[in-house]
């Protein structure tokens, strides 16, 4: 929408850099009267934190979050919503901005320094400035009130790939997700994971991965049949993510190898007397608006740009030069945006359950 | 943005439904003193247009497109625009709304009868109002005219693949493209896809695709890098394409499988004293913003859901139904979403070059 | 919002000069399963036409409007809204652009033609381009749709001030407004006008108005508290009209002269058990969001620009010329604005019912 | 735009209470590479500061504003912004909220309160919520950046009458402005002033006021002849302020009142060869976009509504009462909406300044 907002009617502005005093988002248009409280929102924010594994950033950030605005304290001490904009604020407090002097000239093969030069002609070099990945804790912040927009609504998220080793869907068991540090599903991938990983990590490099996001509860009839598909802002939304390369809805990209039979989802009557899909290949959106089904969305995630092996760049003033990344970086920037990848999809949900209440009535 | 806008500064607003008596679209915001030709607009609407092969819908359509604003003749004939928002509008011709009859009440799978009338409670069951394909004439001629906003970018697109045949890419031939009716770059697929879907056709059956659509000349410095990354908008511009499953940037999901090295686009000064990637993994877009590369994006197009054989669904009153298709389709929609995604990557980037402009100068 | 568009849900998207082949307006967010007509429509529509008293331009022109899109015939013949896009075309009949070729480098003073090359660097100078008044039919055709998106209002407008010729208000008479040419509420005054206007008109003079709209039975809670006030949007539409210089809201510029006593409005409780306000001096509302009470909004229209009195002005090239706007043209363009007004008033409602519906549900 | 931010490119989105920890504004799309400070801020600030003087509430602000993203400080203490969003942060320090308790249920006549409860079903009576006026700092602030990103422009403001007392502007002398607490150009009158809002605030009264903002060295060519009129702009964010009821440009609603001969603005060539305005009655403005003389606006603040004077009201829970405010407030609110007013102008300029610059390059 603008630079840094996104929704229509649930709004979320984000601001803040990885070496400023804080961080924050303003999240507009929240309905009045919804309980929220502080450690409901922390709860998500330690989901993303940094430093919780071998395979995450060291990077030490408590990442609180602090409500500023827009909830009205109530007598037993719950904070409801007030309709107003709710300002959520995360000091930083782990900043060594000393890691970060070699690479002030020095483009970082796979950053965002050199396109960040040509675009504003200044630059914090001091880990990425609007590109680092503490953005995402202002999304993170923003998801957690989204998720409670929606009643009924579940979002919940798992890796399904990292680097060339993909989950086996039939063991897919959600209650694993927590129990590994990959957000893995199927725990005897978590182990293949574990052992590459720490090769990765080990010779300074990095992997890529998948994520899966899924919103259950989600009412029929939310989205739009052309340019407001709900679809459509969940890939924008997932695609906004850092490092974000390709967004896929139900079957995705496998949709292309499938004929028509295959892959349309038949309908009959359940035994509750609702309709009923057979199947979900369409991800829970046919023509861009909700069917009621699960809403199925995955992203991939490149590789960490961040790695301890020499690379061909060149700098500022056009010299030829040799980088390496210092500093402290996760092999896999993928891990973490499973709750990113789930806050992203809340919040597209919200605006549009507030959207289609808008003109559906 | 809205439900029928897409745009921030380059602006475009579509209406109109398969069955009605026209559907145009309004551009707002283009720059004023470029000169455009309706004939020129005609010559990518032509490329989109129906009925060219057996290989697309027999529905005739000559889609001719007519300006009725915002551009002031010239002495010599040539039309410049004026800064004012262009109205264009193709009349509906062929319309035959008994073919719809039967399918009045039954949702046919895959399609959005059902999520329409789960929305709106009332639906235009004569072509998919919205939803219909047709839709897709307005952006292809507000394609046209985006093409013009960034002086000497080049947007073309190509099939890559059709049901489970990728091209090869190692035989990739720009001039092919027109050569075949399915803008295929690679002669020999084509004869495969050709075999391939006249099987499909013959069953009744019908064919996903994958489009790839290059971006040249794009200026570096477009985007941004939260919200209105160029990569979150093109993507959000080809997800909003009628029965697209999954959008990709650059190496897409296969970067989920790269190490950092092999996925970081390294640099060089060129010898034009320039920098110089020496790969293109990122497509085009770093941190959301464009490094002056080709910008490569790819989408998944699921196959057509009318087909003829019966499947298995219900009516709006509940009953359960076995539905089948009729009238005439596309047995591959994905064919003609080539020009169609190369009009939503050229808005895109359109939009974008007027925003870099206003914010940085 | 955009150069061309308003609203946010209730949004309206006009295009069209006045002397191309037509003008229109696209209406997105309609709510579906509205009864609207083109008829119903074509009432309001012929009360802005010109060329209905010797006080309005003499320029002829049908200003009959189509809808193209967004409408569902009943099988009674009624149309229902079906939620997509409502597409309003006019056609330009009555063209004369031969009156303009002696203006075509000529600034009119007062008018926007200096302004214009300045900013776009060229201009169609056949009546204005955008400027011209014939766009406000495309915001009264929208506005009639506007009227029927909340159940129970009503919009009216009258005019309470021609020069420097008052109404008295305690002769405020609705009856009369359709009872002489200038919609004015009070017979007396309207005599007056009509001797004052015969003078301007013989004279080629112009003169200014005020124009007075009021909405009844408007929904309480609409609006916001910051930056989307209802009375906000109204202004902000109200000023987009042409040749408007000021906008109130209730006692707007006379309640700089009260004091906090006066201009309070009290409450009590009504005999229907609801609560009543005991004046309108906030005119409908209170921090921006509505009373329940009748919205009351002014604005005033300055003298046509266009008079047949010599005028000192430059060329483009700049040349020191005298010039005098022959052609047709509204000796007080003011009376035509009454209808204007009520549409830009009910627009902006609608939208807020329906943003606030999708906030608070 | 959205509930609780303005601008297109130049983007303001503001949060916070009067009785929160904190209140601020995030200005997105701020051009990259201009120098600014937190003092510079504050100066602008202090300008709006309660307790300066006896006419302005006693509550004390220190309103200093802190810079918490955004900008890069360069090796000499100055900060240049960075193309990111700016953060700026203000504490509320001195909030006495035993004050409200005995209106929590009560419905202060002139306020907010009722509208309040209608829309959101939940208000937060310490002090107004989002109708405080203290969300006014966090628009001051913005505006001293708006006021960087056009070069050259200066945006001041004025008080041109309190209650009944009109300034004479024969005697304006800008530099009169600071010499009183009322911000009036008119030694004069400011003394008139001084007697008339004694007598008021003695007897627990409260007055109305005009104020009058003019921004010079403007660039031609700002705004759009529609929907994006500069003029509508600046009215919507003026009527966006607290109490103001009533926006002019130029002769607003006097211009009512004149022939087309007095009031259309002449030209000539300047000495200096650039056209010449002989008068500026169109206040800078023609057709919705700026001529490059000042710009000129005023609005109408209504008299604080929280008076000493009991009023007749009624409760949340339907009962009638009487309401006396208590509490520290403005006799005339209208003085500090001076700086309040100048930036509003500023912004709406700035954020016509980008757009024109991204739509005309």
């Amino acid at each position: 929408m603008s630079h840094n907002t996104f929704g229509h009617l649930f709004r979320v502005t984000t601001w803040g850099e990885s070496h400023g005093p804080a961080l924050g988002a303003v999240v507009d248009g929240c309905p009045p009267r919804i309980a929220i409280s502080e450690a409901e929102i922390q709860a998500w924010m330690d989901k993303r934190k940094p430093g919780t594994s071998r395979f995450t950033t060291q990077r030490r950030e408590p990442d609180e979050v602090r409500i500023l605005s827009g909830v009205l304290p109530q007598e037993d001490g719950t904070l409801l919503t007030t309709g107003t904009p709710i300002a959520l604020e995360i000091q930083n407090v782990d900043q060594r901005s000393k890691d970060y002097g070699d690479i002030k000239d020095r483009y970082r093969p796979g950053h965002a320094d050199f396109t960040y030069d040509l675009k504003y002609g200044i630059r914090d070099y001091r880990g990425g400035g609007r590109s680092s990945a503490r953005e995402t804790a202002a999304r993170v912040a923003a998801g957690a009130i989204a998720r409670k927009v929606v009643p009924g609504m579940s979002v919940r998220g798992a890796l399904v790939q990292i680097g060339p080793h993909k989950i086996d869907r039939s063991r897919w068991n959600w209650n694993e997700v927590d129990q590994n540090p990959f957000f893995c599903p199927d725990a005897q991938t978590a182990t293949v994971w574990e052992e590459y990983l720490d090769g990765i990590r080990k010779a300074g490099s990095s992997a890529g991965a998948v994520i899966e996001v899924i919103a259950e509860g989600v009412p029929a009839g939310l989205g739009a049949p052309v340019y407001a598909k709900l679809d459509q802002d969940i890939a924008s939304l997932l695609m906004s993510i850092n490092a974000v390369k390709g967004v896929e809805i139900g079957e995705g990209f496998d949709a292309a190898a499938l004929t028509g039979e295959e892959n349309a989802d038949e309908m009959r009557m359940g035994n509750d007397g609702k309709p009923l899909f057979l199947s979900n290949h369409a991800g829970g959106i046919l023509g861009g608006i909700s069917t009621g089904q699960p809403i199925v969305a995955r992203f991939a995630v490149k590789p960490t740009s961040s790695i301890l092996t020499t690379r061909r760049s060149i700098t500022a003033q056009g010299e030829e030069v040799d980088v390496m990344t210092k500093g402290r970086h996760d092999p896999c920037v993928g891990i973490r945006a499973v709750p990113i990848g789930e806050a992203m999809v809340a919040c597209a949900i919200a605006d549009h359950y507030l959207r289609h209440r808008g003109q559906n009535g």
